[in-house]
């Protein structure tokens, strides 16, 4: 009953855990804010310490930006890449946290007792869960399961910019047969691995009319107006079932899986419950689709925002000179980000008329991940999952992205198995962030039981 | 030759008359500001003594808001009513004045000297050529010719508040054969009469679907978007030819006149030019119309402005919970602006999906004004002006609304004579507002022979 021994290990140091886990969330280490960048630099550190501490040979990496934290122990047995990211989001607006935001506390949540704190799910509470499980493992064992690679980034919360650049300088040292990646959510009350992500495709339209806004009075009905081409533009993205119009779209998007839309299909999913959290009712999507294929594996359009004009209180009867706004696509399948980019930028190209000017800009483009979910790992990983939360464990999809899955298939050869135990109202990214405790324990049991399997 | 004596007068005493202007130039006497009431006050006090020294029993006249000042004077013959206003836009941004906005100077400009200053052209450079007109006429004949009324605002910068309550209370005293206006442009160098007025109508749209900003990953292709709905609402206000699909919008909207028609046509308006210097080359408006209808006899439909979900630097992948937009209609002959509000307001609500709401905010909405050009006095005024300007006078349109000349018509039947000397680079409402002394001179010999013609 080795596993059972480790498990336990887990309960009794569970309090120990918490601990460290608190000494961690009290680093502001905020990547996108340069005065933070000792902290950050310190949250590496205390990482590799805690790593050495547990027996890996672990060293804090520079980069250009911040530092990369890896970590390499255990022997034998299949090789695991963990990685997990400990930069976290600026705390603003400060005002509306109910208590500091690197001051992390346990308070009473809707199903039991939460960590609370910047950080506490998005991601250092998520990775920590992996740690302690290979703290516990290695009280118990002496050693690791199997070979594992410990990968830690400062700059997850800032666009990675120094991320593809370290995995092609650090390939050999980072190749696994199989990454973890503990940085998503649970579906409600069951255990998730997410075998698809979307990419993702951002642009910015800037159709600009006259020098200087004009007089509605004097030019109006004359004069090209951009906020009417703009809308003009934006309202043809879509045709009245829902489908996008840019020519080619839809090349690469695959049909749903059967076995996947099977597991969806038992999810119980309720879209007006889901929707209803937000003041909303019923799926807006395409025409005969169902609401999880809307967010999980059909791509999408969205305006994300736009302006022009006098947009302060009253009233301003100017005419615009400038009407501008941004969009994402969210892609599936093997779409193309470059040639979806191409084709929209020529088609909005076409529709721009005589004096009025259009200019783009780019706001990033990555492919959709799709893992390869028929390799044994994931049914392995599966069925531990399931057996500690006593519920069966689904393949699910996620709307957003999280693009160091695709760098790890591109640049590593390598697939991931994206396991979280977040909750939907972490509020991560906002004030108030939580971490329910029970997340954290069964998360680091969860590890355990995976790495067990995996390594036998 | 009692007409040529009044016009040596003028030209004897105009450089007392610019020294009376630069007087009332230097108070600022701006009506949207409290800071600057006792400053309105003074300028309505100034106005009132400067009438009763040439012979007009005057009064200052409060109000709720600023005072308004009421000239009576000369007896016989027609009755006129003159109007002007005597507040001033702010002056901001002071950083963009080349001198001191109240400190009034003479400088070169483009076509010889001007009189710089906040002011100089609207209003107070204008009001006062018909004062000096008026002061001419009265230092050689000893009285004016005809029976007339003085009538000065001081709110027409912010909104005229007070204005419609004054007129209805003071419909004996104010209610004249024909009202003369003194606050437009010249077109290019011909003198013109302005016959019509375009109405304004203002709406904003509010289109509200979550209660919060989503994340469009988690939420994209599932939830309402409000700002792909505001797009589609704007796309479909016009069809393909650039006529406003507004059910009944065009209820009302003359055939243009042959007689105008034939006017402007003469006026040599080449858009090109016109358009040039602000960018554009062409005319967008509807098809088949020509370019000064699009802007004088043509309805329009324009969006002033519009604002939905991330606007600022740099990307966020949210997908909106509200988008709105600002719109104005410019309205021509009898459309009923709030028939039109009515039918656009039904138009958007059907337009609304399930889960999106949408909520109105009313911006004014005012008829457009056409004057009875066929009463005589509009030919007889229009010759008076050709024979100053040695050029022949034209009836025009004007894009904007003036909303005084519409209350006039309502409240006391009367049309109006609007007859300005403003020019088009006068920077009325902006930095180094400037008002030509060619404009200023020629105007007070204007208004004397239409005064003369008038009361013939």
């Amino acid at each position: 009953m080795t596993l059972d021994a480790v498990l336990s290990r887990v309960d009794t140091d569970f309090d120990a855990s918490v601990a460290r886990l608190m000494r961690l969330l009290e680093i502001p280490s905020i990547s996108t804010d340069p005065a933070y960048a000792a902290d950050c630099d310190a949250a590496a550190a205390w990482l590799a310490e805690d790593l050495t501490g547990i027996g890996l040979t672990a060293s804090v990496r520079p980069t250009t930006g911040r530092a990369m934290v890896v970590g390499q122990g255990g022997d034998g047995g299949p090789h695991l890449l963990f990685y997990g990211h400990y930069d976290v989001q600026p705390a603003d607006p400060l005002a509306l946290w109910d208590s500091p935001p690197f001051e992390p506390r346990i308070e009473d949540g809707p199903r039991g007792k939460v960590l609370r704190g910047r950080g506490a799910a998005d991601d250092k509470g998520q990775l920590m869960t992996f740690v302690e499980a290979c703290r516990a493992w290695t009280a118990v064992h002496g050693a690791l399961p199997c070979r594992l690679t410990v990968f830690f980034e400062g700059e997850e919360e800032s666009g990675s910019p120094s991320l593809v650049p370290f995995l092609k300088d650090n390939a050999d040292e980072l190749s696994a047969d199989v990454a973890l990646i503990c940085d998503t959510d649970m579906f409600d009350d069951t255990p998730a691995i997410v075998t698809q992500l979307r990419g993702l495709l951002g642009e910015e339209i800037i159709v600009t009319a006259a020098n200087r806004d004009l007089h509605s009075g004097h030019y109006g009905g004359m004069a090209a107006n951009p906020a009417r081409v703009l809308a003009g533009i934006l309202a043809g993205l879509h045709d009245d079932r829902g489908r996008i119009t840019v020519p080619g779209f839809y090349d690469g998007v695959p049909p749903l899986d059967p076995m996947l839309r099977a597991q969806w299909d038992e999810l119980g999913f309720v879209p007006g419950e889901f929707l209803g959290e937000v003041g909303l009712s019923q799926p807006a999507g395409e025409e005969g689709k169902s609401p999880l294929e809307m967010v999980w594996s059909e791509p999408t359009c969205e305006i994300n925002g736009m302006i022009s004009g006098y947009t302060g209180e009253g009233f301003k009867t100017v005419l615009p000179a400038q009407a501008s706004a941004k969009l994402s696509f969210r892609l599936v399948g093997t779409q193309d980000p470059l040639a979806i980019r191409e084709s929209f930028r020529a088609m909005v190209r076409d529709q721009i008329p005589p004096d009025c000017s259009v200019e783009f800009r780019d706001h990033g483009a990555s492919p959709a991940s799709h893992m390869r979910t028929d390799a044994p790992a994931f049914e392995t990983a599966r069925q531990a999952l399931s057996r500690e939360w006593e519920r069966e464990a689904a393949f699910i999809g996620a709307g957003g992205s999280i693009p160091v899955a695709g760098y790890f298939q591109t640049h590593l050869g390598m697939d991931s198995l994206l396991i979280g135990f977040g909750r939907s109202d972490d509020a991560i990214h906002s004030p108030n962030e939580k971490y329910d405790l029970a997340s954290f324990h069964k998360g680091i049991r969860s590890w355990v039981r995976i790495l067990a399997a995996l390594s036998a």
